[in-house]
């Protein structure tokens, strides 16, 4: 998908609301486990109710891969089940020297069709730029995440910068704001100001608004810019409000909620 | 598997080759691709040719997710096929927040029976510490690699030293010399003093001999230790000799010039 048509749509439905669907199985209505395929059943039955509200999903690859082949199936199903102008990311965290990086490139964008996937820095330029090279994909780079971990190097200073300042400034010069987002945990507002002064331009893909305990109106004020240019993702808080057979309504409800709470700022 | 016995491996077959399956279709003997599944064809002649000679396999997980779920299936049946004494490592380079992170464990260690995974440090110890908490598997984190995007952050400089040093020494307290390695790329023998220095105990995967360039002989002078304490990995140098019916045999003949170049040093 390309930026003028994310950001489009964020504007037509007045929402920037990502939502994660990190299906865990053994967490799902107990009603779907006689189901053929209970995780794709699952996702099947939210995104009918929440796509209205939502402009992505993002598809945890570990909860499916734990499935194994049985769970790369649902997650194949799930993918192409998703409603065509809505922006797919495969959250799964990958990247590797150049040549291991096209192959997973090839994995997410050709062999399925994700419009984006979740990448690691660590090892540099060469294993992110081949997930740069494919017309209308993207890149989600990992720059500051919401977890405790993240204090472990992500703040770590060097001569020009902390670590996570680094990445974003490094990575920004290998691709554009065109096929780059970062990902900025929600719990992060007090440096969302200075990321966004290095990257007024860039899409910051936001987890950890929901359980993980960030501010959705904090993130709002701080990260959005002129196109939106944030996507808030919510998992846990909306896929699991009932375990119910009422769960998809209830999910719906919540993506409402926060949809609306996103409309006051679009 | 535990520690002791890879080490009595090591000293029995004195060698510390590791042979990286990063099966690419594309790449291998046309004479296979009639075979219903010609990457597990391949890789079962490679292993029936080489076990005797190497202490581990590692497939890289990039070469297989690319071919989608018949890779996923390939990837398992060659899991499956690797004799039980050799220690096998996924190349996944995988790590998320906890919850995530507990999942790509699962994948790995329960779904499939792999001895280890290598992990990406970026997200910190909720990131790395789920991996670390099945008897008998390991973590295998990225530490110095060997591509050229390493220079862009392993080497940042904080006040306690060069990133890839910080990632160390964090890193090792939170597990033990049974159940951690590092990568340590081979053309980084510059480094693999101080490395040294700092973990003695623990062993190393050492890709990078071969076509990237790294020489063996320095990488066993400067990081052996008293168990071996390394695994070598070489991958195209080995099961890309030739793409003719002798395939097979000539990466025997590879491993086995390299098994008697590390026999030295043991």
């Amino acid at each position: 998908m390309k930026r003028e048509e994310l950001i489009s749509n964020i504007y037509a439905k007045k929402s920037v609301l990502c939502i994660g669907l990190d299906t865990d199985i053994t967490k799902i209505p107990p009603a779907l486990l006689s189901e053929e395929d209970p995780v794709f059943e699952f996702n099947k039955a939210i995104i009918d109710a929440t796509h209205e509200y939502c402009v992505s999903y993002k598809i945890n690859t570990a909860f499916y891969e734990a499935q194994g082949i049985g769970g790369w199936k649902s997650m194949e199903k799930t993918l192409n089940y998703i409603p065509e102008n809505i922006f797919t990311i495969a959250d799964a965290k990958r990247g590797d020297i150049g040549n291991t990086s096209t192959q997973y490139a090839k994995a997410f964008f050709e062999k399925m069709n994700f419009d984006s996937i979740t990448v690691a820095p660590y090892m540099g330029k060469d294993s992110v730029k081949p997930f740069l090279e494919f017309e209308g994909r993207w890149a989600i780079v990992l720059a500051l995440t919401s977890n405790e971990g993240a204090f472990d190097f992500q703040y770590l200073k060097s001569e020009e910068g902390e670590l996570f300042k680094q990445v974003i400034s490094k990575v920004a010069g290998w691709g554009t704001s065109d096929n780059l987002m970062f990902v900025v945990g929600a719990t992060k507002t007090d440096q969302l100001k200075a990321i966004r002064a290095l990257i007024p331009e860039h899409f910051l893909l936001i987890p950890g608004v929901g359980t993980q305990g960030g501010n959705l109106d904090d993130v709002c004020v701080h990260a959005m810019n002129k196109d939106g240019g944030i996507l808030i993702n919510v998992s846990r808080q909306i896929i699991y409000q009932s375990d119910q057979v009422d769960f998809a309504e209830r999910a719906r409800d919540e993506a409402v909620s926060l949809q609306k709470k996103m409309a006051v700022y679009l």
